[in-house]
């Protein structure tokens, strides 16, 4: 008698849950596990951090960013995608989902054996005065950049308005200085990117404004003006009304929970869903993984929300190959993280001072100017490498990077001393790469290292 | 009263003498402790990697790669540095070393109480007919650079030809042919570039026959013909002689030992001077530090003889800061070396699979091919990662990384797992720095450690 067939149902047809569908599929045949996925948007596993780069037209053919299509899903993994369906109801009782077909708005509901949830994240939007009005965009799906880059097709703005410094914020702030648009960068903190200390931040606030950015820092943003046609007019802070012809919201996001908070899924502190290193929720069954789900962080201990695209490949990864029956963990995250703002790379990871402060630590910190190449080799530019230390110890806590070609990647290096708790001392002594091309004969982290080991001394 | 004053003296004011000299200072004032050096080139603290850059024009103000002139350390540091001056004999009893004036022939018995080594080493050049004639260059020194770019200015020659294909060979090679000389390269082994396994070095030899090198691979060299002026005309191997008009050896250096040996300092089983981890010979008041001492290999767990300024100068900073009084230890190398092979980048770290079984290991490989940025982000390029796995435990013993732009620093991360013994599912987990312009979505180390795992499992 054959075995009876099982139903996984993955909600959110992108990193996540498309890693664990697939994940899931290789250790188990069509004729033992079903798989289906439903996403309420019009793409599958797409690349969300390549969206700022389709709307500047960096990148220009849409269906680049696409990874798998449903058809290729469908064909090569016997797994059926559908878009354009949301999941609006989560029944663990019937073991069963309602999904409304977005366009025609009919319902029907689906069973599961086993949930996998990968909701993703919505953007923060606050509620502010005027904040619907027409040409106010958040960018988080890859349908937000679609209508983002389709608004700007249409109406040809000449002035751009981001509010927020985060990576995406920066992202779109480059993306419209290289359409040509007035833009500007509206921020309540004092510095751009707030992931990074004040100190460092002030090298990218540099970089923004080297590409054009025009920079409104220490400024809350207050509300929204509008139009008669209902398409925003300006940008109101407590200071001043920035005019605005388009505006992008980069003021984060949030865990995409709500869905599983109502079945009764258990949600952790940092507001995502709960889960263990298995990648499994409270309630048996449930699987989440990616931007939804909670993350451990290694060196605060503290549990945190992260949206980013490679912890959701990997928690995927594992999600599935423990509902396929195989057995893997996800380790935690320290809060890695590189981005590109014009010639500037930047790169953080584990604590920053005040984070590590936040999370008990004493701290003393170490800065290191220097090169990308050796000083002599053409093309070397310069690079500020900062170790995050703790006093007493000499553990690496956190390290960030702001440099020229070559500088974001660096941080991997400082990203290992951290996850293997080293010390300053011990990272100093290690074999790093070296050759004129691509460093010089102190490499800038093992140069930061040397500083903080003499300030130690 | 005073204290007396006592004297550090230092054999090669390059990258090990040098900075054991300038942390002794910063710990010992002048009125302590004087400090003299000696070195029978014509530089001090040059960046010796920079030769074949210089020689190719690439850099070309020979002042750039002196890091520090004799003037620097006497104005800044009260050191004092005898360029032109040979240390010729060592006499430990005596507390004593003959040093001869290069120029003159003059020599003179100079006292010292600490006795730093830091002699480098010289380009092995075997005993072979003909290897006497003008024209054949080793590429050790900075006077070695200046001589074969004075030799290529006053003899114009068309036709040069490399023996031996380490990195020097390597790096001389693209040198040559950037001046227009028809390259050749010849080697006994069958590929490029042995320090890489086989599979990765014929990623290495298109790269040489790119910019035009041609290749004369599992050919060893015999001899070499001279013309009736004295100078090289052909590298004889068994089966063709190569004309030539220029010669460079590139087949390695030793540690340059003998002048320590003959003092009755031990020789380790590697042919360098044996230290112990604070930089400290087998005789009391004896130092050694750089190419020309012994480093302990982390993975194998052997004495080894490594030439690289990277190394020397860390082990000169610890050996500097002990004999300044302070406490640092030098803790081995793991192999970690990287280079420029045209458009190619190239990097190694840990043990290749050859060198991991013959120290015993039992080795599973992983090879992924991925892309340096996004697949979508403009100037993606191809990166091949190759992960050298012990069977069973899945520790990471070695990698090696072939690619385009970006590649070469990669291999850090690799050498931060190798060096804290790492497992490759423990690298896996790790918290990578990720945005499309500089990284894939898995990064392409994490690839290549997710395809160990898969294999493992």
């Amino acid at each position: 008698m054959p075995l009876l067939t099982r139903r996984l149902l993955v909600i959110g047809a992108d990193a996540a849950g498309m890693s664990a569908a697939s994940q899931a599929r290789r250790r188990r045949p069509a004729a033992e596990l079903e798989i289906v996925a439903f996403d309420r948007g019009n793409f599958s596993s797409y690349s969300a951090c390549g969206i700022p780069y389709f709307v500047g037209g960096v990148v220009d053919d849409l269906a680049s960013l696409v990874v798998r299509t449903p058809e290729e899903f469908r064909e090569k993994h016997s797994i059926q995608v559908h878009l354009g369906h949301e999941v609006v109801e989560i029944d663990l009782d019937r073991g069963a989902v309602l999904v409304q077909h977005r366009e025609s708005g009919g319902q029907r509901w689906e069973g599961f054996d086993e949930l996998m949830v990968g909701t993703g994240a919505v953007p923060v939007r606050p509620p502010l005065p005027g904040a619907d009005a027409q040409g106010i965009f958040g960018v988080q799906t890859l349908d937000d950049g679609v209508a983002v880059r389709a608004y700007v097709a249409e109406h040809r703005p000449g002035r751009a308005v981001i509010v927020g410094s985060g990576y995406v914020g920066l992202e779109m702030a480059e993306a419209f200085c290289a359409l040509g648009l007035e833009t500007h960068l509206v921020d309540g903190a004092a510095q751009p990117l707030q992931r990074l200390d004040p100190d460092m931040g002030a090298l990218v606030a540099d970089a923004l404004r080297e590409f054009g950015t025009i920079l409104h820092l220490g400024q809350e943003v207050a509300g929204f003006e509008a139009g008669p046609d209902g398409r925003v007019a300006g940008v109101v802070t407590g200071e001043e009304t920035i005019a605005a012809e388009v505006v992008v919201l980069g003021l984060g996001v949030r865990p995409n929970s709500a869905l599983a908070e109502a079945a009764g899924v258990r949600i952790g502190p940092s507001g995502a869903i709960a889960v263990d290193q298995r990648m499994r929720t409270s309630r048996a069954g449930v699987w989440a993984a990616g931007d939804c789900a909670e993350k451990r962080h290694r060196i605060s201990g503290r549990p945190v929300a992260v949206a980013l695209g490679t912890h959701a490949n990997k928690e995927g990864r594992v999600a599935g190959i423990n509902l396929g029956g195989g057995y893997a963990t996800f380790p935690g995250v320290i809060g890695t993280a590189v981005t590109k703002v014009g010639a500037l790379e930047v790169a953080r990871t584990g604590l920053g001072d005040a984070e590590a402060e936040a999370a008990g630590f004493v701290t003393d910190a170490a800065i290191a100017e220097s090169t990308t190449r050796a000083g002599y080799y053409p093309g070397a530019a310069k690079i500020t490498t900062k170790l995050v230390v703790e006093r007493g110890t000499g553990r690496v806590l956190g390290g960030q990077i702001v440099g020229e070609e070559g500088a974001a990647k660096r941080i991997d290096a400082v990203a290992l001393a951290v996850w293997n708790a080293m010390t300053v001392e011990e990272l100093l002594g290690v074999d790093l790469g070296y050759a004129p091309p691509y460093s010089p004969v102190w490499d800038p982290v093992l140069a930061a290292a040397r500083k903080a080991v003499d300030r130690l001394a």
